[in-house]
């Protein structure tokens, strides 16, 4: 018996949909032994595990713009790990690697599924942990939605919700170094305090000290050229009382809605992309994969020049994935949520 | 006294903000002696009115894409009359003009305000009314929205609702000339017979029939490309269920909406944007001006060369606007709507 095939595989997989929030019940925690990688495979122990709103929606039945995970599946995740037995030229034991890992402690991948988990080499001496962050999806997605989509002008007000989230704290910080005026909305002092003082943003209202109409109006006295909504609800409706002429509005999410059992609520103020001839439009971050290389040199320069901070929120261990699951939902997250699972 | 000096002007003021549909109390009725135009000034027989949604979002207070109706001014429409009256070497007694008359039966149009009235000079062989249809404002509203907003490929799906207006019928000749499919929704048999038979769609959905939602299914097999909405409401949620990767709508109007006395309801399904990358933008046809005789002509061509038609709903009578203009909201007009208020 090898020591790979010593090792055991502690898991979690999806039990059953949820309906609203969704409980330890919702989750089965499966072990596996360990197998050897096949001809071309490779062997991956999880150090960390990305967790994003997105996993909400991968939940449910039904199409969308990736398959749901199937019922008795490990559960998706994205993740950071080493590379501890390899039969493929391009990978080598000892890598660190970004791969789909799902929610397990290690994830054998097979030649044929080596393009399809995305795994790549990265450079340890950044932070492990900065690539599940502003150099891994949320960094990603914040870049191509602000940039391709929003396509800031320096000058102009940017306004993000979920400011001190992965995205959020990508998208507010990359708009302040585009020149623009960055106003963040979050939940709480701390959080706001966090992305004025830390990262640098202009005003961050808090939603849940005060009315967000009237910050909108204090803190983007021009009116709020680029939304990047990663909320939607009262929140999204709030800022379209207050947009420009030729607006952009990024929707990446709608946190906010994710666990409904009403059905979702639309923005009952969208006739101002009317009135204001602007646009509304969605991102999905894979399908601009092929210029992630261009995003994560310009991210990674960044981060090594200080100009761009990277704040993680970590837990440890595989079996608090359900209720850390929910830190997302409850606003109680503060920066990118990461289940640490082993350490290096 | 000349012969104009003794001429009365009959005119419909705003009385009062409606609350739901307008009803005759928002009216008032009054008359006026006709005075000679001043220096540089024009004095214009109204002939037709054009009427149209839009209307009814005049009538509130409130910041939108142009200022509201103040209480007691004449109401507010585009129209095409004749010149009676000139003391404007651009316009000569007897010139066909197409202008901002409001609703009453002579419009003194001073100077200054020549510009402002958006007054130029007709060819009344195109045929008077298709000056306010697809000549006028509804026409160059469906001319820029759905090509510059929604940019149509061919071979694309185009679907549009009030498919039978005056909005309606343009976008959906346009999207034919183009080499799109077209697939209109209106209210009625008739509508949709005369949408299918004389302006040559490929299908219309009677809304009033049936499930909207099945009949985009039989007749997009592709899903939608393009969107182009002018109802909002129930219609814009089921069609948002259809639509392809990087689908554009345009937001036209929302007629269902209009009359709410409950607050609008919002695209439930807006999240679709995120699933499909797509967009959801506004128009204003005003930004346009300058493009206008580019699309004018364009237009006229497709008339005299018997390639589009302009079907317009004529109603006679000054007096009889304020039950007119409800046509539009409970789905009565076929065709642009016209008020007719003198005969040439």
């Amino acid at each position: 018996m090898s020591a790979i095939t010593s090792l055991t595989n502690h898991q979690v997989r999806l039990a059953s949909r949820p309906v609203g929030l969704p409980t330890r019940d919702n989750w089965s925690f499966t072990t596996e032994p360990v197998a050897e990688p096949g001809p071309g495979g490779v062997l991956v122990k999880t150090l960390s595990l990305s967790l994003d709103p997105a996993m909400r929606g991968w939940m449910n039945e039904g199409k969308s713009y990736i398959p749901p995970v199937e019922i008795g599946a490990v559960m998706r995740a994205g993740g950071v790990g080493k590379v501890i037995a390899s039969n493929n030229a391009a990978f080598a034991v000892g890598d660190y690697v970004n791969a789909g890992l799902d929610v397990q402690e290690y994830c054998l991948i097979p030649e044929a599924n080596i393009k399809r988990s995305g795994m790549f080499k990265i450079d340890p001496r950044m932070g492990l942990t900065s690539w599940l962050n502003v150099l891994g999806m949320p960094g990603m997605t914040g870049y191509f939605g602000l940039m391709d989509v929003g396509q800031p002008k320096a000058g102009e007000t940017v306004v993000v919700s979920g400011a001190a989230g992965a995205v959020g704290q990508t998208v507010g910080q990359i708009a302040k170094l585009k020149g623009c005026r960055v106003v963040g909305i979050a939940g709480g002092k701390a959080k706001c305090d966090w992305v004025v003082k830390e990262l640098g943003f202009d005003a961050c209202i808090d939603y849940k000290a005060g009315d967000v109409k009237a910050g909108l109006k204090e803190h983007c006295p021009k009116g709020v050229d680029i939304y990047f909504d990663n909320v939607g609800g009262d929140i999204l409706d709030a800022v379209l009382t207050r947009i420009t002429r030729g607006a952009r509005i990024i929707i990446c999410g709608a946190i906010s809605q994710y666990n409904n059992t009403t059905p979702v609520k639309g923005p009952a103020n969208y006739l101002s992309l009317l009135v204001n001839r602007a646009r509304m439009e969605g991102i999905v971050v894979f399908d601009y994969a092929d210029r992630y290389p261009v995003a994560i040199a310009e991210m990674a320069g960044y981060l090594k020049d200080g100009k761009m901070k990277s704040k993680e929120d970590v837990v440890e261990g595989l079996e608090n994935f359900p209720e850390t699951l929910l830190k997302l939902f409850n606003g109680e997250n503060f920066g990118k949520l990461v289940l640490q699972v082993a350490k290096d």
